[in-house]
């Protein structure tokens, strides 16, 4: 996403956001997420609707820096899964696949 | 994604994925990709793209659930983010916008 | 704990377990015990237990790096938290100190 | 921990700690302690410190809620790490114990 690659340049923060340090943004900024979940599952749309743009945010540039397009991996990974999960096995359980 | 929302409704999963066992989903696969980086900053990309696959996956899905587009909110907060760190107060820095 | 620090000098482990990594190591464990209540508030107490105990374990060796005592540092932040949350603001409500 | 379990009563706290909000409470603090090594693994010992005493407290309150004792729990689940981590295999390498 073009935007978000200029506004890292502009600050030149590129230095700081290796993968790894990508990856441990994508774990803080999920957490935060989740505390809006924390003692209820009652929320507020606009506090997590912000909440998932920054894990999104993390995950779009960790993407950029693999050189994947994010809705290729989803739809790739989504292929393994189907494999994993056939339709008349996993519907209506949310049981892991080496338990269906 | 409409791919993704086939997939979910064949399985009749979407009585699991409510936002806030979508929030704790996206908490797990965040530290399923971290695990990646346990031990160092070295990494295998194959098994990254996949991880970060699962978490964008969950992103993608609580996205719908609230009704908005993953690319717009990413876009929304980018500018909420661009007050927070004026360029030249934030180049070459990773110090929190209260710090800066 | 004397067991502990035996059981990773024994098999040379100090040398992974920067803070960083620890830090990264209780994430990750975290995660998995959320993993037991990811679709349901249901739980199984043998899985659970064993799940804390492994977010536990890299609590200790933190714990030990920093030179500090697990209990005493728990005593000293409830004291920290007491003053945030006095019983009179604080009675029967989960909401965060800066809304009390 | 009887100091603990005084300061929750006394706020009337414990409906909202059900185990399902307690692991979700220590994934969120996790982050928050991985978040002091999120641009470097440099970190300032005061914060971590306070960090890690939430992770622990909320640990500490659940193990509290399943009846067992922390320490016990750690030393239970050492020996079963023992047993997947024999000292010859396992020396000076970070190979999960599937790949020893």
């Amino acid at each position: 996403m073009s935007a978000l690659r200029a506004f890292i340049a502009e600050r030149e923060w590129a230095q700081f956001h290796s993968p790894e340090n990508l990856a441990k943004s994508i774990a803080i900024e999920s957490a935060e997420l989740l505390e809006e979940f924390q003692w209820s599952p009652e929320f507020d749309t606009d506090r997590v609707r912000l909440e998932l743009a920054d894990v999104l945010t993390y995950c779009y540039e960790l993407a950029d820096r693999l050189g994947v397009d994010p809705d290729e991996i989803v739809l790739e990974k989504l292929e393994i899964t189907r494999a994993k999960y056939p339709v008349e096995a996993a519907r209506g359980r949310s049981a892991k696949y080496d338990q269906l």
